[in-house]
């Protein structure tokens, strides 16, 4: 998931990323590129890689990946494991921690997340929008409820799920449009493609006040969403409800989603403790 | 609690750290290591800074870290507040949830704490050793439980915790003599400050199958640890209840986090799914 942003980059090296060339006669630009591109070679799929893996998939020499191995050794951002290969160290866990979209919001919503999943007995989650992308910041899963393809930090289509459409309804136009100008890719016979009958989707959830995406991602599931607002009423979050197609009405999973958005809303607007 | 950690190369300035001599003629040290210091710079006390505020803790001048910070924002690892300071970004939160000690532990652990949490409406932590410090990974306040000084992310002393003795008593001799070797703060007049005496509880700990620090931390709170181990039987991480010290005995706790304990132990055995 977290490949998928830096393909561009390291398709075209990193001597001749927009970022090197950014940077012009710095000479900072391409050393940290490249330290960031071997942390982007590890992702929820490959979360431990040997030192010729990582070289392969940052697309760096070997010599190099190793030169700079030790240093975000030294600091903590990679750890090895038992069996000598790489893995994301601890310390950059606990740095992420500090970021105020992910961990802060998370803590202020998760109490209410958790009434959800007790009340409902159904997933929960929690996204944010990252550029034209959803990033799920929580989950709970229902102890009986339908599987589901999301994970904490892993990202879904913003376009075929209920938290995803949710976020895009209050996007800025500007994102709405690099969205809907892109291919959509299809998941199931329900996934909406269609750019048009997309925008009047999001002007539904922003008539509606919530978002539904009925097995528009996989054929078994149904989410409901709604958004979550700043105490300067910027949406900064969606949360949903993830149930199995069958096992609920929208209308019945919005007046949950609503109250416990509401809810999150209000644990916002209180003082840090 | 970052800050803490890379005091002693910011202190000796980035050219001169163990890091940037470590790397030689390389060249790559001291780019990386200041980008490193940079991020530093954030905490959970501090989690928004100006460019000025960032150049001050990370000791280096205001126009490289204006040049580096182009970098970062460009790849995500910081973002712009509404106010123009800076702030974690939430692609360095999705970095970080891939580490497998921090966001791997934590979901697999989840359920559990959650059950623990609802059976006794008290404070439940999941908390892994990082070098010599406990690193709490996981916190659920209890609805009445007695307010704790623990933070997703943060550290607090590994001597004067439950989850910190829990995972002392289980460390490497090394770790132990490192810790034990240095002066240790006094928080209250509980708090154990002799190496001897500290010696005698981590043999305890050790016997007995579980940690209690009786007022050690704050004069109000009890915790009681248990270890978790991975499939291959090393500890890595504790499981811990706080409550308010008059509220129950250390026996009744202990086995209550002994069975949270093994049951993680043995999700810790099943596959990922």
């Amino acid at each position: 998931m977290l490949q998928d942003r830096s393909r561009a980059t390291r398709d075209d090296g990193p001597e001749h990323s927009p970022v090197a060339q950014a940077q012009g006669a710095s000479g900072t630009g391409p050393v940290i590129s490249r330290a960031l591109q071997i942390l982007d070679a590890f992702s929820a799929q490959s979360p431990h890689l040997s030192l010729s893996e990582l070289a392969r998939k940052a697309q760096l020499p070997v010599s190099t990946v190793h030169r700079m191995l030790g240093e975000l050794l030294t600091w903590g951002a990679l750890e090895r494991d038992d069996q000598g290969r790489y893995r994301i160290g601890l310390r950059l866990w606990e740095l992420g921690s500090l970021a105020p979209r992910g961990q802060g919001l998370r803590e202020r919503a998760l109490p209410y997340l958790e009434d959800l999943s007790l009340v409902t007995r159904e997933n929960v989650q929690l996204a944010v929008r990252e550029g034209t992308e959803a990033v799920f910041i929580e989950r709970i899963g229902g102890s009986c409820a339908v599987p589901t393809l999301t994970r904490v930090g892993g990202r879904l289509a913003i376009t075929a799920t209920g938290a995803g459409l949710a976020l895009l309804a209050h996007a800025p136009a500007a994102v709405q449009n690099d969205v809907l100008e892109r291919p959509i890719i299809r998941n199931t016979p329900y996934t909406i493609t269609d750019a048009n009958r997309l925008r009047g989707v999001l002007a539904q959830v922003r008539a509606r006040g919530y978002a539904v995406s009925d097995r528009q991602l996989s054929l078994d599931t149904l989410s409901v969403a709604a958004p979550v607002r700043s105490p300067q009423g910027e949406v900064v979050a969606a949360v949903s409800l993830v149930v199995h197609c069958s096992s609920a009405t929208p209308a019945a999973l919005a007046d949950l989603v609503l109250s416990s958005a509401r809810a999150i809303n209000r644990a916002l607007h209180m003082p840090v403790s």
